[in-house]
């Protein structure tokens, strides 16, 4: 259905991700074509620098039309991975990793938490949703029961690896980082890392440097 | 007192929040010097590259004895602006608003919000913490009395340009934005980007094309 089957850069990912808020928003609104110049001017870059991105996934655009709307945001959904339901597991209940919990937007893309772990005695056994929150001891055993494919970290940065590794030995194959440490993976499982800390510090660096610039 | 006035890349600044952390977890546990290999070893990276990352603060290691735990710790919570209290200033008190609000990590690194705005009159005269939440319309002076350096953007992705631009032009001078959206800056604003979304689906677009891969 689509020739986008090659590593596409992060960097061009990370603009595909965008662009597909970009027209969901305009589907919404009941837009139907849309220019390459529109999508520039709302991400904050050039037509030439979508086209190229967008050309990752093959050619759609109609010179003069511009890109259908419904076809674009199937088809980016489809590269982003977003048409299948993926199952997590949450690392950690505390308050980050509460929120992440009762975030909506994830499970309208299609991340559902399905499993909770904390190593708190007094978390283990309650509930975060309907989701009974399940003690480390049962990290293996949870991920290969719920069939998780990705977990997000959400614990304290001196635990993080020891539980990471659990979780890779387990054979899943993707992490959501939120620990500010980082972490040791081997090949072939992918990682992305948030840390408010870190871009907070970028921040009050250029502050205190009054070296401010855009990035 | 230490001889780093120059922008520093990106990626360095990172590293070094990174080394912050270690070095603050070392303080913690007695150690007093600490050699390059062990921060690499944390830090996933090597001791050559360490070195390079410390030697833009100057020459603070010694041969055969590493770097002091406790000056390498000042030295790099002052390039890192850690010195400093930085006002911050909550644009959205919506539920990611509320948990970075909560978050202690923040308080201890000398980011204090001081200022928090909704636009939803139900929450604005309301309490958040011991801060009352004020409305949109306050914008501009409540930033101007708090004298803000910072604001984080937690607000819907279609107003976060809107309400970016009037704080641009109310002087602030750095964004932590959390909308799922590109924002246009003028040059001198430093501008970070902080997307679960984004990041949640370079995971997906890797399990989907099982092209994974640490990065």
């Amino acid at each position: 259905m689509n020739e986008f089957t090659n590593r596409v850069p992060d960097a061009t990912v990370r603009r595909l991700s965008l662009y597909l808020r970009f027209l969901e928003d305009f589907g919404r609104s009941g837009v139907t074509n849309v220019a390459s110049a529109a999508l520039a001017e709302r991400g904050g870059t050039t037509a030439a620098q979508v086209r190229k991105d967008l050309s990752h996934l093959g050619s759609y655009g109609k010179r003069g039309l511009g890109y259908s709307v419904e076809e674009l945001t199937r088809v980016l959904r489809s590269v982003l991975g977003l048409d299948s339901v993926w199952r997590v597991a949450l690392l950690g209940a505390g308050r980050i990793g509460t929120a992440l919990f009762e975030y909506e937007p994830f499970r309208r893309r299609g991340f559902h938490i399905t499993t909770v772990i904390d190593n708190d005695p007094a978390k283990v056994g309650a509930r975060l949703g309907d989701i009974r929150i399940r003690g480390e001891g049962e990290l293996e055993r949870a991920l290969c029961e719920a069939r998780i494919d990705l977990v997000i970290v959400a614990v304290p940065a001196p635990v993080a690896q020891g539980l990471v590794d659990r979780v890779v030995e387990a054979g899943v194959r993707a992490v959501l980082n939120y620990a500010p440490v980082q972490l040791r993976l081997p090949e072939g499982v992918a990682l992305r890392n948030v840390s408010m800390l870190v871009e907070l510090e970028c921040l009050s660096h250029a502050l205190a440097r009054r070296v401010c610039h855009s990035a």
